[in-house]
Formats: structure tokens, C-alpha cells, sequence
């Protein structure tokens, strides 16, 4: 067995705020080898013979390590856990609550007597996997887009709308398939639902931040590759992306749809609509990349149905489950990425009246949250977590 | 004389999009000095007996250095120039336009003859010596935020109001300030100008993503830096900003006023009011400076006074002086800070209907600009050039 060690990108010491997912495996698998680290990291989790049969689906990839360590953190009860992942990871091992998994591959048997998966492989294999899973009385938390706007499938965020899995329970329903949303809409949602709930929310307009890691751990790995290139002066490489994004930005690299904006665009107006329950709210953003590693920011501009006074929506959003509120105006200390980054709370600031809508009636906000944990394994397994 | 290695930021042939600013100087000033470059850039421009005397102060700065580098593109005419900086600077030499000057220390009597000078000294240096430049018969362009609120001082883009400075011409008038806006204003508003004057703009909100140059040459250089430091495992020191800049994003560090929204936010509402000449319209923005080294881009939303059809609005932006369109929906190709980067253009793309307004009455937009050319050195160059 060999121990992997990832780019530094993806190191917990290091000063990107990207915390450790490191593991062992039988060969390292896409990252490449820097220098020897620390110990492993100590997981402990809830082993118990009496919790659910769990399965993770792409555990090679940069959410399926950030399910281990989230369940870990939040002792998610298990009785046994398999680990699945495409052929060319299948064979590898992976460290887990102190015992050693080796990686299967991904087959129409693998969720045989499986209670609870929680999948990150990518929409395709969602597409084929996750209705076979639940046909077998498996609860598939499902982290891709696949099934999100799909009828009679629940899109949940845990702090926003519970209710629309309450069926979904273990012993309740035999199995399902329920969606973990875009990062940017969940991130963009835990701080401007309470709002929402207070006073209504008539238009919200969004323009994003958004970090490496929702591009994966070869995109983060790419950001890292390519501002070394440019600070050594040498030609920089694109594989993932086709322009330039050490010291660079742009807008997001999803497929653009035919009102000119792009699917990550649309994602956050179409399952707004799906969780809020409403289409009774307008909403536009744009969304682009900047080179941060893991944490995404939003710039959120709100109309409000009725008026709401800053004092007040700071209040609100103080009282709100995993929101952290960073707003002190007197030193300029706002929410920035490195303060969300491994962290499960969402950060709000520059909460303030918007001064280009009349009285009270409109508010502006600066967001900032963790773009593999709550915007991907954290909500996924509180997700999961809800199925108990 | 020695020649001094400007931080590879600050280099043109790296892929940081920053060209170099070299010149001779008789001992390094604020730069550290890295390797060997090819030789000076040849710089050019238009000596004349029959052209105004000139006077650079602050040449030792970003802007200033870049006030040579414009004056030789655009082959600025003039007799005689002056290079004028704190008594730090003075001594040193800078080369232009084939020879060699000795700085000069900025003094009241630095003025005396003086037709045009171009100030970047900041604000007090300004406050100070540019009324008593103008009482001399100069014509001052000011780069600093000193005098754009002022009454009787023009504050000019020259592509969206010209005619605010109609009467401050050579021979005309006998000297006088003008207002160069800052750099967030010149950049929206070059782009958002043509469809404010083709339908009407009724309410306009920015977010945007603002480059290190706009803190100065010595903020490039500690995001140089601190990216160096992330990428070495270092410690990261912070000098010019009190929280990590690279590898992440932060709101921008101007003081807060007492609406919750910090100076430069201020500065976009109010001297978009004063360039437009109306208070009628409708602004809020949102200031985060992001780990790029010298091009803003800004994500807009409009609220029109009536409708404009997003391939109108196209239209009207690909005939306006000074604008360049990239907005290929079909290869999501869009500008980014690197393609604005040395450019005198402002790009725009994501010329897209908002889809949160009713009809066509909403517009969207995102624009980059070079920060330092066209949002500083090449617009009050643009001004002098309306003065001759």
C-alpha cells in the first residue's frame, strides 16, 4: 500500500484554506506526488451495528473524499460502507474510521442491501446508477444535476425546505432518489432564505465568485500548475479550462443556453424556483470563476416585498442555522473565501440597505461559502441525515 | 545609471498581462530587483518646439510610469517635459523619448511655465500643488479623487462627456483642474454610456472584480508575493492589505462611509451622477478586489427607461468609441481581465436580456478595462489631448 500525497492545493496546512483529503491508496491516483506530509489524518465515525448499510459513490473525487471526512466529523452512524468508484480506481484502498476499504468498482450489483448512497460521480453515471439503486430500496443522495429539476424528486437544502423529503425516511418509503443542489444556489440560499421567510424576496440578482473546486480536484490542481508557471515566467498549460486562470477570471466554463445565459446561471434561477417552491421570484446572475481554491462568493442584490432594515436582516441572519455573520464595518472585515474555506457555516456580510431602491425596500449582501462541503458532501450528508 | 528589474508582475512578457514599465533610474526605488530583461523598451514620442511644456508628477508611481508609456503610444506633442516626484525620488533619472531626465523634486515653483501637467501623487499631493499649478496658467489633470466632487471641475471620460471640459484649451483658458474619474467609473461607464444614451438607464448595479493595481505597484508586488508564499508553504506576510490576498477575494479596502457602502462604491454612484449630469438614475455597487493584477472586470445589471433588444444593445456597444466586443455564446468566450490587460479598449460581453425584468427592459452586461491604462493614465492623456 502506498500513501498518496496530494497537491499542495488540496493540503490542509498550507495558506489556500484547503484542508487535507488525503488517503491511503493502493496507487496514487490523479494527483501527483509532491513531498512527504504528516501522519495521516485520525477518522473516526459511528461505526454501529445497528445503522444503515452505506455506500459512496466516486470516492476518488474531490467530494467523494470530502464525504469521508464530513461523516467522520458529524459521526455518521454506519454498519458497513462500501466504497465505489469507476474500473480505474477499483482495486485502490481508502482509509476510513481507521479500517481499510478497497474500492470497487461501480456495477448495477452494488447497491444490493445498501440503505443510504451518497453519489458524486457525475451526471451520467447518476443517470444510470441512482434509479437502479433505488429500485433496490436504496436512498440515493445524489450530488450531480442529474435528477434535480426532475418531477417527484426533492431538492434539498437541510436548513431550507426538510419538508419536501419528509417521506423519505429509512423504514418510511423504500428507497428514493434525493437532490443535493448547485453549490452556488445552496450557497446563495442559506443567506438569503431567512430574508425570504421574514419579509419575502420579490428579485434577487446574483453575480459569483466562484472557486477551482467546483471544477474538481484537477481544475484546483490546474490553478495551482498554472500560477507556478506564470510566477517562473515558463508558458502556461491548459487541460480543463482553454484560457488562462492563474491571475485571471472568467465567466463560467458551463455550457451556455439559449437566453444567453449559462447552465450554472440557470441552475441557480430553476432550482430557486424548485426549492423556494415559487415562481413567483425573478431572479438573474452571472456567474464567474476566479482563481481561489474552495470557496465560492456571491455579490446578492435583493428587492424585497416589503420593507426590511438592515439592523433587522442582520438580526435575521444572525439567528439563522449555519450562517456565520462576519459585517464589521469599522475595520472593513467582510466575509472573504479563506474564511469559509473548511468550514461548514455560510459567511454573510456588507449587509446594507441598498441605496439604489426606494426606502427599505431592496438590500444588498457579500456570501461566502465552502464549496465541497456545504456546497456539495456537508449538505449531502445532512441530507442523509434526514433519511434516519 | 542603473537600470532597475521591476517585479515579474510588472513585466510584459509574463503571462500576468502586465507589460513592463522599465526606465532608468540612478538607483533602484520601491522594486526588487529580480533577473536581466532584454533591453529598454525604445519609447517615442512627439517632440515639437511648437508643443506645450509638460509635467509628470508622481513618476516614480504605477501610473505615473505609465503616464511615458501612453504619451509615447499616442505621440503626445510637446516642447519640453518635467519628471516631478517626492523628495525620495529626486535625483533619480527616467528615460523618455530618448533622453534622459533627472526627477525633479515637486515644489510650488515646479509649475512655472508649465502648460499641462499630469498629476498621479495622490490626493494630498494634489489637494496641495494642483491649485497652485492652475493659478500658474496649467491645465492639471488630476488622477487622484481630490477634486472630482468638486464644483467648476470638470470630471471627463473623454468618449462620454467631452463637452464638460469645452472651455479648458491652450490659448483659451488660463490654466485649470480637470478631473480624471476613478478607475471603476471610467470602466462601467465607457460601456454603459452608449446604451444610457440610446434608451436610458434607470437604475444600474455593479459587482466587481478589481485588480491589485488599483492599490498601487507595491500591491502587485505583495500579491506577487503572497502567491509565492502559498505556493512554498510559507508564511504569508501582509503588508499593504490586512488579509490574505492571494488565493483569495476581499471586500475593497476603501473606508466605509456611513451607509455601509465603502468610498469607492461612493465614488462609482457619485461620479456616475456628475458625468451623466443627473441624479435621476438609480446606483449600487459592490467593490471586491480579487487576486488579478491589473484589469477590473465588472458584472452590471440595467434597469432601462425603455426597452432595448439585447442584439440592439449589441449593436449600439460595437459602434462606440473605444469599446471591443467578445461575446461568442458559442464558444463561451467572453473577456477576461487578461484579454483587457495593456489594452486601450474596455471589452464587453454577456450582452444578454435580464431575465429577472419584465420584456426587454433589462440588460446585462460584463465588462474588463485595464486598470492602470484606460482607467488611469490613458484616460487623463485622453483629457490633455482635448486640452492642445
Amino acid at each position: 500500500m502506498q500513501l498518496i500525497y496530494l497537491p499542495q492545493s488540496l493540503d490542509a496546512r498550507s495558506s489556500y484554506g484547503v484542508r487535507a483529503f488525503r488517503s491511503h491508496f493502493a496507487r496514487p491516483v490523479v494527483f501527483v506526488p509532491r513531498r512527504p506530509r504528516l501522519p495521516l489524518l485520525s477518522v473516526k465515525a459511528a461505526k454501529d451495528p445497528s445503522g444503515p448499510k452505506v455506500a459512496i459513490a466516486g470516492i476518488s473525487g474531490a467530494v467523494g473524499q470530502e464525504f469521508i471526512r464530513v461523516l467522520t466529523e458529524r459521526n455518521f452512524p454506519y454498519s458497513e460502507i462500501k466504497m465505489l468508484a469507476s474500473s480505474r480506481s477499483a482495486g485502490k484502498e481508502v482509509e476510513f474510521d481507521g479500517e481499510t476499504y478497497v474500492i470497487e468498482e461501480l456495477t448495477e450489483d452494488s447497491f444490493d442491501g445498501v440503505d443510504i448512497s451518497l453519489f458524486s460521480a457525475g451526471g451520467s453515471i447518476s443517470k444510470k446508477f441512482a434509479p437502479i439503486a433505488a429500485a433496490k430500496g436504496c436512498f440515493v443522495v445524489d450530488n450531480s444535476s442529474a435528477f434535480r429539476m426532475a418531477d417527484g424528486v426533492p431538492l434539498v437544502i437541510p436548513e431550507v425546505n426538510p419538508e419536501a423529503m419528509a417521506d423519505y425516511k429509512l423504514g418510511k418509503k423504500k428507497g428514493g432518489i434525493i437532490a443535493n443542489p448547485n453549490c452556488s444556489t445552496i450557497i446563495a440560499l442559506m443567506a438569503v432564505t431567512p430574508i425570504h421567510r421574514a419579509v419575502g424576496v420579490k428579485r434577487m440578482i446574483a453575480s459569483t465568485y466562484q472557486a477551482a473546486s467546483g471544477a474538481g480536484a484537477l481544475a484546483m490542481a490546474e490553478l495551482e500548475q498554472q500560477t507556478r508557471d506564470v510566477l517562473n515566467n515558463d508558458p502556461v498549460t491548459m487541460n480543463i479550462f482553454s484560457w488562462q486562470y492563474a491571475f485571471n477570471l472568467f465567466s463560467h466554463n458551463s455550457p451556455m443556453t439559449e437566453n444567453g445565459y449559462n447552465e450554472e446561471e440557470m441552475k441557480m434561477v430553476k432550482e430557486t424556483a424548485k426549492i423556494w417552491g415559487t415562481d413567483a421570484v425573478s431572479i438573474a446572475a452571472t456567474c464567474i470563476r476566479v482563481p481561489v481554491m474552495r470557496a465560492h462568493a456571491e455579490s446578492i442584490n435583493l428587492t424585497l416585498c416589503s420593507e426590511l432594515d438592515e439592523q433587522d436582516a442582520k438580526a435575521i441572519l444572525s439567528k439563522a442555522p449555519g450562517i456565520s455573520i462576519i459585517d464589521d464595518r469599522a475595520n472593513n472585515r467582510f466575509p472573504t473565501p479563506l474564511d469559509a474555506s473548511n468550514k461548514d457555516d455560510v459567511f454573510v456580510g456588507r449587509i446594507r440597505q441598498d441605496i439604489s431602491q426606494p426606502g427599505k425596500s431592496g438590500l444588498e449582501i457579500f456570501v461566502c461559502g465552502d464549496q465541497i462541503k456545504k456546497g456539495a458532501a456537508l449538505n449531502a450528508v445532512q441530507i442523509a441525515e434526514l433519511i434516519l
